[in-house]
């Protein structure tokens, strides 16, 4: 990281070097093929001394979700600015964390595949990350509703299924373009932004999709409030 | 299941007995906690006869994922009919398959959940039914750009991104819809149809999302073939 290390380094310090080797190992190799001897040798310290700060590798593990949830989370609330319009809010979220995730591979990997892979507690970590986002794109979807004057409001319950679906969507593209070379975040986001925007757009004016060839029998209805 | 056990029942439907006793146990207990004794209780045979069918616990836990996946992968498939218009085809494969998940709560989990909680093996066998669902999704993305005549048509790799987003969408709404009591297979489907058709028919005939206030360093862009 082009920082000279010496035995005076913080312990503050050290341990951030020894998880951002760690994201970069776990990220790359999975939880279960990662080395902690790799982890020490990338972090340039000793094995002992990891041990030490972190205690074990599942421990060493869980400090990276919190570490790269919290960074993910961040990024995202700081990339929306709340006076600005909805949908600016929503494409400047979108882009945030298309950004953020595709500058930060191996903690989106960590995150979204390798804690999922390797049980439940590990879960449990990422869920709490991925229900305070949900909360934050609820909200928006929230505001955007009001903005738009829909009286009654879009029922609480539709808005949560609406945000459900827009976090899968993303979580799913941010897999999907960090493993296709050449996918930029601002693609990512356009695509996703240009997927959404003009069905909640609809929706907030009360105007769902109509089939035209739909029998009563299967036509799609309205969640009621 | 209602069905008269005797020692002549043929192995192939004692397996399949096995397999739905092994689905209730994995879905409701999760992987580590479903015990052998129970599921061979649940499906109503000892538990040497579910090792010498499935072999172990991993045997039988990958049995019941190619399983469901095949029977999900299916009921989206014969949901829809080719011969009808192409929203209509999107409504009926998103109805299809929230109505499976919502009438199999536990295959879904064992598919959603379980699965990728319990190591990369089990993994890889969900993902191969996620691709052919994916490829199913991009084929009707393509259907519905050519039918919109647009010239040229959508690049092909925004279309990978779409069906990405849009199955990413489906599953996490799929897992909401089954921990929220009271939200029907047919509201999610409309949520998400609702969400997904205008964004999709906006795109078909070029109209991307086009923001008010985003400056010329921000906006977003359309992916060029």
């Amino acid at each position: 990281m082009g920082v000279v290390k010496s035995k005076r380094m913080p312990r503050a310090v050290r341990e951030q070097q020894m998880l951002d080797a760690a994201v970069e190992i776990f990220g790359q190799r999975g939880y279960m093929a990662a080395s902690m001897d790799e982890i020490a040798e990338l972090a340039g310290v000793s094995k002992p001394l990891v041990y030490l700060y972190l205690n074990s590798k599942e421990d060493l593990f869980t400090a990276c979700i919190r570490r790269e949830a919290a960074a993910l989370t961040e990024a995202v609330r700081t990339g929306v600015r709340t006076e600005l319009p909805v949908d600016r809010q929503l494409w400047d979220g979108l882009l945030a964390f298309f950004t953020h995730t595709s500058l930060h591979p191996h903690a989106w990997s960590v995150l979204h595949l390798q804690a999922r892979i390797h049980g439940e507690a590990f879960v449990a970590e990422v869920n709490a990350m991925r229900e305070e986002i949900v909360a934050f794109v609820t909200q928006l979807i929230v505001v955007a509703a009001r903005e738009a004057h829909r009286d009654p409001d879009l029922p609480e319950r539709e808005v949560a299924g609406l945000a459900e679906a827009l976090v899968g969507a993303a979580e799913s593209l941010a897999a999907w373009a960090n493993a296709t070379p050449g996918v930029t975040a601002r693609q990512s986001a356009a695509t996703l932004m240009n997927f959404a925007w003009a069905g909640l757009g609809n929706l907030m004016e009360g105007r769902p999709w109509i089939p035209e060839a739909v029998g009563a029998e299967s036509a799609p209805v309205q969640v009621s409030g």
